[in-house]
């Protein structure tokens, strides 16, 4: 699951916490970090030259050479609901197809393909039923349905931000944070002047959101006030929403279902069969890829909250006693940007610079095995193309976590609809998830390990005059003897104590029941084992496709200098939807044995290429391929049908070379498989400096 | 979808048509076509000499080896989810990563990715609502669910059986088709001899179940005393049954939407703007992998019929007026084995083959770009390892197709549960689905083409005296205009003439109204307009990835001559889940180096390899991986790390050849690659006469 909160600290029902896959930027500690970690754009490449970044032409941009829209648009849309259209797939293929690459071939797991659909029992195990669910406040006049937690936060933060504008002190520290400009468009402050005391109050209440029960936050809104800002009506009290989309499976609706709000659980299910396949060692990995579900209440952010989603999904099985890992080695050097969980507790939000291997040696990390895959997510997002400079790891504080797990960190990614956002979490969730499951189905969800030297261990055990036993208590006998041996080697030894002075009393089944020392004699024997029988604990890194991919965008998207309509998403190759645009100069016939030729060698040289014969000019023919991220184009024309040449242009830069058919293939390949760099394909190729192609 | 019949025939409710994506042994014209047809064995490669065939070992396999199995298994399982495990989920990523590479690369189509989950209007227009549905019937003690026509066809079956037992005919008819042995173990026959009269009708009603209605299944089954033949009990009335899994978006339950049971509907609503990223040209197609869900009644077949399955749907938009295929040539002159519906609808099942190009031409199959699909499916199917002698194509016969579609070809495979089984359905839809949800949501779902010579046509129109009609008619005046101007040239030019006689009478809202000759004139006018308007025609490919995936499997299953628990999966490489095994002799440290050098380098080279360093022979790791269908494996050895030499081994063959480890790890690529075969790498490296990898 993304959040490893689920099924947490069960004495009260923070169910907010349990199922958010959110924006962090909840509480006010993210404000802060804002300034700290807020880079300006995305100046990874050299020659660009960025405006400010504008959502709205990024928008413009997304819905116009469909990357995503929203589903059902004709039918009027459903929220939370998003179609990806031609380069927004091919740009998530291309994603998903890196992290099989990076995670699934990289680290030789094993990958699974479970169902979404899933009968109830299992979501009632793992505690999804009892309390996956956000709060949830109804507007008493016109129905609106709100999340509870969010419309304490969108009020209150909007009488601090009056508050400010009525003292004249500069709005700026929200300003900074790009989602909370959002937020004010949605709740409008009036330039009221508060009390210092109820200052104080909103800002301790806005600090500790996280921690108020349903009912508590109804007490909030009663106290403060708080009704439906976009209609002025009161709301009514919090009920709990289950956030899984449920149906019914088989004919006569017998079957109690939901549609998986993660892919987790096909994973533990499925633990004896991997393990036997993975030939009974740990440890071990499965990892998935497939859709989640979840029905959230009103879902207002883009891709960043929808109510289905693609998820990629690793389990990592190991030993809790060894959670070293093979191969940390190759991952101890690189320095990772930290927010710990000390820090946040302490009200900050002061960044850490630290390598791998020191944050596992100085206990900041929980282990090894945590530690690697960090890094290895650190790794696969930079690969894909996430700015380094808006990237951090924050670790869940204590009241976030479940009570179960052991350490949990979150990439959050910055982006000006989310703020600092979490998009893939890792958590060490112990033996939680088996032991239930194991608890549940009876079923041994254990890894049996043959010890190289036996262990020899001395305990007490009973053993039962059973025909006396059976005599004096005839049917309760069982149940007699099942309360004996339920005894721990304590309580064994004390009730030896007593029979040696007499008769005892033992409770079995509710009833007292008096025990003759001739019934039974308990000794100390010693015990040999050369099996070690275990729950693995599990790593669970899981990854919101969704969230990176429009994160990325984000961090991909700039406008040219010479003029800020013109949009550029400079995508690595690696996942640019489509390599290399061929351009005919003309749709002339006698360009097509060439642009056919062409268009074969990079499809046999695995090089995803598109020809672009459209009837408009080659600047115009580039431009639109600069909005849809394609890094490289080839212009064929006269030239190339006399003397077999191309011109190759580079997106980011907009350099032209020139160059043999052969050769220009031969550098375009090396360039998309990231064999080259652009300044190299520069030595192999001249500059070109034809008129045709002028943008 | 896969089935193309859906919102079929609108006169009589023939539900059982409109869903099914079943295996189509239901009716007997297919039972004769299995003699014709049966293949024997797997023999498409020259060393492999097969055993019978034997489910039972299969399924053993497929099962010890996690290629899949049921979902939930420690929960009991539910009917008809099914979990893929490691081997069963590269497989499949494989075949679907070959269909993009087929389809979508190579033909440039724009890849989708469109939500499951949808709302209620959208089902409700397509027709799924009202039709997506089976017949069912309940046990009217136990209330036991069965499918009404399966229940009819397995009991009149299994009482033709026992008739054919009690006339000593031999069944071999009926054996030879495997999906009916596998019936007759659930409907047990008993030699009892029917009237010939009773034999005519039988079999009369199974050629034509099909045809029958639910309350027609209803009454045969009084008629024939048709009990549910598991308990004896009587059944009820057969009711429809939605297919659909139904649920509710948002919190409060205000939107139902039902889970996809195909993903054909997310290509058709989003038809505006892949047309406009198409630059608003046709044809084009676009493509879309993705899962879908179907409630059904009691799925008993593996993976031929689940609940939750994965798709590969193509819609191709195409000009009505134009079918040809620009790529016609390439494929024309492939022979396809063809079952048309000529034949079929006289009673036979006498194949035909034929070309692609001759078919077209003959008018068997109806258009080109409908037969360029057909034959692409055939050389995909083909090249993921499909036996050819167990693959043919059926057409729709006029009564099974939807009333719209124009022509229809299922490509079937032979396999023994589902005897010949639809696993991927090619229809042409004409113009339905974009003019039902351009009807419903008046959204212009068309292309405009420029004309290159403007088209002049003359036609009667109507002008009023707005003035004189207000009078007259008052709030009435607009519906009396609209009922002239709803009228068609006919009718204008007969109210022309009614008028020209003095006052005519129209209908407008229902009520009579009087014209005079004052109120309008009617003249013929000319109109010239440059541009065409059309409603697009679909051409659908819809492909079942499961039933493909559990084909192939059997397709690639048979056993060593020497011993017939050794089995092997021949699967290709393309698509086999591991490409090579690295086998080290033992799992010494002095290995490691080299099967770590040896593993990056196939990894560089984008082969996909595995080592298994397990405790066990070098025999059994091969034969274990021959189970998984690996098709190379690589022994390190001790020479391998004195002389940097590597022995390489052919799954089918178990042929060993040895070379450097440079030589070997070029050869496998290029094997992997399909850009050499096994013939060719034995010219390259030396015959293997060592000892150690003995089998």
């Amino acid at each position: 699951m993304l959040v490893g909160r689920l099924v947490s600290v069960p004495l009260h029902l923070r169910t907010r916490h349990l199922s958010r896959i959110l924006p962090r930027v909840l509480s006010r500690r993210n404000l802060h970090s804002e300034h700290l970690e807020t880079s300006t754009a995305i100046m990874s490449s050299v020659n660009k030259t960025a405006h400010a970044f504008d959502k709205t032409r990024l928008d413009a941009l997304l819905n116009r050479r469909f990357f995503y829209a929203p589903a059902f648009e004709i039918y009027g849309g459903v929220a939370g609901l998003y179609d990806y259209g031609p380069p927004g797939s091919s740009l998530q293929a291309n994603i998903l197809a890196e992290w099989r690459r990076h995670f699934i071939i990289e680290e030789a797991m094993l990958e699974v393909d479970t169902t979404v659909m899933t009968p109830a029992p299992v979501f009632e195990t793992s505690g999804h039923v009892a309390r996956f669910a956000d709060w949830m406040v109804k507007d008493t006049i016109n129905g609106e349905v709100l999340r509870a937690d969010h419309l304490v936060k969108n009020v209150l933060e909007a009488r601090l931000t009056g508050d400010r504008e009525a003292r004249g002190v500069a709005a700026a520290p929200v300003e900074a944070a790009p989602a909370d400009k959002k937020k004010k468009k949605q709740v409008k402050s009036t330039a009221v002047k508060l009390d210092d005391s109820v200052v104080a109050e909103y800002e301790s209440i806005l600090a500790q959101l996280d921690n108020y029960s349903g009912p508590e936050l109804g007490q909030l809104m009663r106290t403060h006030t708080i009704t439906n800002p976009s209609s002025g009506n009161p709301v009514g009290e919090p009920q709990l929403f289950n956030l899984m989309f449920a149906s019914s499976i088989g004919p006569t609706g017998q079957h109690p279902g939901f549609l998986r709000p993660e892919t987790a659980q096909g994973h533990f299910l499925n633990f004896a069969r991997l393990l036997e396949f993975n030939n009974g060692r740990v440890p071990f990995a499965s990892a998935q890829v497939g859709r989640s579900f979840r029905n959230e209440i009103s879902p207002r952010a883009g891709l960043l909250r929808v109510r289905e989603f693609t998820m990629a999904e690793i389990e990592h099985f190991v030993d809790p006693l060894d959670k070293s890992h093979a191969r940390f080695n190759e991952v101890a050097d690189i320095e990772l940007v930290l927010l710990d969980k000390y820090v946040q507790a302490a009200g900050q939000s002061t960044i850490k610079r630290m390598t791998v291997g020191k944050a596992v040696q100085e206990g900041v990390i929980a282990n090894e095995t945590l530690a690697y895959f960090v890094a290895r997510i650190y790794l696969f997002l930079l690969r894909i193309g996430i700015d380094k400079t808006r990237l951090r790891f924050r670790q869940h504080m204590a009241n976030e976590m479940a009570h179960y797990a052991t350490d949990c960190w979150d990439a959050e990614i910055q982006n000006s609809v989310g703020g600092w956002t979490e998009c893939v979490g890792c958590a060490d969730r112990a033996a939680y998830d088996l032991t239930v499951h194991a608890n549940k189905t009876k079923q041994p969800l254990v890894v049996r390990q043959a010890l190289k030297e036996p262990v020899v261990e001395e305990r007490a055990v009973a053993e039962f005059d059973k025909k006396a036993l059976g005599k004096t208590f005839k049917g309760d006998a069982g149940a007699v003897t099942g309360a004996v041996e339920a005894l721990d080697e304590a309580g064994l030894m004390r009730l030896k104590g007593e029979l040696e002075q007499g008769p005892a009393t033992i409770i079995a089944d509710g009833k007292e029941f008096t025990l003759q020392p001739s019934m039974l004699t308990i000794e100390r024997k010693t015990f040999k084992t050369n099996i070690r029988e275990f729950t693995p604990n599990v790593i669970e890194p899981s990854f919101g496709i969704g969230r990176i991919l429009y994160c990325l965008l984000e961090h991909s998207f700039w406008s040219r200098e010479q003029d800020v309509e013109r949009g550029v998403l400079s995508l690595p190759a690696v996942v640019a939807p489509t390599k290399v645009l061929i351009v005919p100069l003309s749709s002339r016939a006698e360009f097509d044995p060439l642009v056919k030729e062409v268009s074969l060698r990079f499809r046999k040289a695995g090089v995803h290429a598109r020809v672009d014969d459209s009837n408009t000019s080659i600047g115009k023919r580039y431009a639109r391929n600069d909005e849809l991220g394609t890094p490289f184009g080839v212009t064929l024309d006269f030239a190339s049908v006399q003397n077999r040449t191309m011109t190759l242009r580079e997106r980011d830069t907009m350099d032209q070379r020139i160059g043999s058919i052969d050769d220009v293939i031969a550098t375009v390949t090396e360039l998309v498989n990231g064999n080259i760099e652009w300044a190299e394909a520069c030595e192999r190729l001249p500059a070109y400096d034809g008129v045709q192609a002028v943008e």
